[in-house]
């Protein structure tokens, strides 16, 4: 397509691509947008080499416009939501504006990244919103999707995730790297007490003691409070047991009662094997299973089951005309134009209605906003508080915004998610966020149907 | 853990591994083993330089161990199932013997590489077998997990697919690229028939045009004839349409015919929109939709609707020992002992059971195989023609395995898949395939378990 706009003439042509998605993904109420600052380096660091010219010469690119894509760099602006806020379906999360061939360019990579962070991000906070104080770790490298693994482990973070189990991840992005025991360790030595004296000498300071390998209770419980006590002999302190196999909220009484008979009641409870938000939650608050702190793997770093967040890129607006696809499916039809989108708070600042209006209009002029595809919904939004959510971010292809460590992309995530009513957090039919759009969109884009008629 | 065995005396001690899953993904008869290659080339590039060093110095590791982590290399060896064979669960796909350390420290790596490029094979084989000879192209980079989207696009190519939309992947791994317009082509003209000329210029050998951006059958389809017709006058040929919306069998049908009628019987029909081998052979058997060929995105790239195979890398043997794990899970017990797998044939030579023996079992002589946890369910094998799966692939650290391409692996495939009995690749309860233990291996696994008790 690139090659295509390049020789048919319009390789000077502006356009308006917008990122967004169409459906919350886990059928949940909401969505935590993530990867925006992997998306800016990336952008940042977008170009095409010699050897990736010489390839795309052997795939039949034609030479002039090989020689464009060897000089490449984006030009235009990108205006996007901050990462780590509340998004929700169907609202421009992203804008990029700019030369045609540039906006297209990047598309590919864009949708990949965001859309996978965005879904990671979402699923950790969902842990996170019923984890009820308790830390949650991720465990997730080694059913991770390939180099997946990495960005996962991050957008984890910004979820909520207290650590992670990948190394590699946590050199690169600065995050709390934890570990533990596996079976292997227990069973490479004669017997489950020698095993856990040798890793309790190894880390005195902070053994998490596998208890599952043999027999949780009979075995694994009794001889980790017997290191434990040992530990104490030295001044030191058993961190944790972990359980990762049976019924997690039944052992964990039952371990939680041998540990505190014990005089072990610092001895932390972790637990493993399969969790995801729901099974935490029916641990935690139907079962008051005593587990303090969670490894989430699979589930999390895969953003199981939905695997993909269904966000798309869809041009709205070309040499300042606007644009729309059309579809057979009603929900696919799309946004002209430049948009900004506002949120509007109610009386008691809380979230209320997303309001998305032409870039040019004034927010305070907007009376009225109304449901995209039953313009007969409507809400009064002039006496409302209103916040713009998309910032520029790059101007003429320069990075303008602020970097921010995972450390306060999560605190802002958690500062936007406390302004979010609870009935859109819940699992089960949560309530769905109203995003509208202005009169002025509305006309713009009715004009633009009936020109197509 | 590594550094735990490197100052307990254990740093010498041998050990072996066995790489196995519990259950074929999809809820499937079957899985296509995939990743093996990568994983030979990770291991050999498997180092920890200087800045991995400060890394894990500053993470609390100690200078002894981070002295022997800057010269690690595996020194052991590594016994692997072929790339591109169907394994099943429970049964060894690859065995690592080695040093301790060694053999732990590749553990995430190694269960990351092969657990994902072994669900992605599977889903794209899967949906070969139903497509009937149509090919398929993986389109799914901008929703696959990141980076993963690399290694993803090379299985699905040992799987099936035809070809990628990931240019990079197409790149590194000499994958066929393919590539077709967006909607937003279309929308950056002024009309969809100007958009189809200004593409058929541009690829006047093959081009695919996208007909649904305003109105299929009333306008893309009409639009795209005026177009084919085009490029017969200049004696070249439009290669596809392309449906990405609405019911794909009905239009499909009703494009078929209208090209037909404008005397276009070569132009094929193409269709996307989130596929799967559950849609894709509803399509094409069911509803005998006219379509020539598919492009698959998200739920190929990511193996959805599992987005993981449940692989583990468990201890079988340490200096000679054997060794194993309970569980309060039964299936989650082990096998212990370093292991062969041999493929039993039946007299249709047809893949017939799998028969699990000790590695210096001889074949031969081993004249029933049991179930692992149903032992009294025997199977005789001594008539049966058997054939060793695993193969030494990596000897006192070097690669010795023959390295083969891409091509070469998806044959592998297809002649090891038309041996497997139909009734095993159905999508529906599909039959299991029997996988046993030999006798030997029962007796050390009760003599085991007895001196744990």
């Amino acid at each position: 397509m690139a090659q295509g706009y390049f020789y048919c003439g319009k390789k000077e042509d502006t356009a308006t691509f917008n990122y967004f998605f169409r459906t919350n993904p886990f059928k949940g109420g909401f969505t935590v947008f993530a990867g925006l600052q992997d998306l800016l380096k990336m952008i940042s660091e977008f170009t095409f080499n010699k050897s990736d010219i010489q390839y795309l010469e052997k795939q039949g690119f034609r030479k002039e416009f090989l020689e464009y894509l060897a000089g490449f760099r984006l030009s235009g602006d990108i205006l996007s939501a901050r990462e780590g806020e509340i998004m929700f379906p169907n609202e421009p999360v992203l804008q990029v504006e700019g030369n045609v061939i540039e906006c297209q360019l990047i598309e590919s990579v864009l949708l990949n990244i965001l859309n996978f962070e965005s879904l990671i991000a979402t699923k950790a906070f969902r842990i996170k919103l019923v984890a009820n104080g308790k830390i949650f770790s991720d465990f997730g490298l080694r059913r991770a999707q390939g180099l997946g693994s990495l960005h996962a482990s991050r957008a984890a973070f910004i979820g909520g995730a207290s650590s992670t189990s990948n190394v590699m991840a946590g050199k690169i992005f600065g995050i709390p790297v934890s570990g533990t025991q596996a079976h292997s360790w227990i069973q490479s030595f004669d017997s489950e007490l020698e095993a856990f004296r040798a890793y309790a000498q190894a880390h005195p300071d902070n053994s998490i003691l596998l208890v599952d390998t043999y027999d949780t209770l009979r075995s694994g419980l009794p001889n980790a409070i017997t290191v434990a006590h040992e530990l104490e002999q030295k001044g030191k302190r058993l961190l944790a047991i972990r359980l990762d196999s049976g019924d997690l909220a039944y052992l964990s009484k039952k371990a939680r009662k041998m540990l505190d008979d014990a005089g072990l009641q610092h001895v932390k409870i972790v637990a493993s094997n399969q969790l995801n938000e729901h099974v935490i939650k029916s641990l935690l608050k139907d079962q008051n299973a005593a587990i303090d702190a969670f490894g989430v793997g699979t589930e999390l770093i895969t953003g199981k089951n939905d695997a993909a967040l269904d966000g798309v890129y869809k041009l709205s607006g070309i040499n300042e005309q606007p644009k729309m696809k059309f579809s057979e499916n009603i929900e696919k039809v799309t946004l002209p134009c430049k948009k900004q989108v506002y949120r509007c708070y109610d009386n008691h600042g809380m979230f209320y209605r997303d309001a998305i209006l032409l870039a040019n209009e004034n927010p305070e002029k907007a009376e009225t906003i109304c449901d995209a595809f039953h313009p007969e919904r409507k809400t009064i939004i002039s006496e409302l508080k209103k916040e713009p959510l998309l910032h520029t971010v790059i101007k003429n292809g320069e990075i303008i915004s602020e970097t921010y460590s995972l450390e306060d992309i999560h605190k802002y995530l958690l500062t936007r998610a406390s302004l979010l009513p609870d009935e859109h957090k819940r699992f089960i039919s949560p309530h769905i966020y109203k995003v509208g759009i202005s009169e002025k969109l509305l006309e713009t884009r009715n004009a633009l149907v009936k020109s197509l008629e």
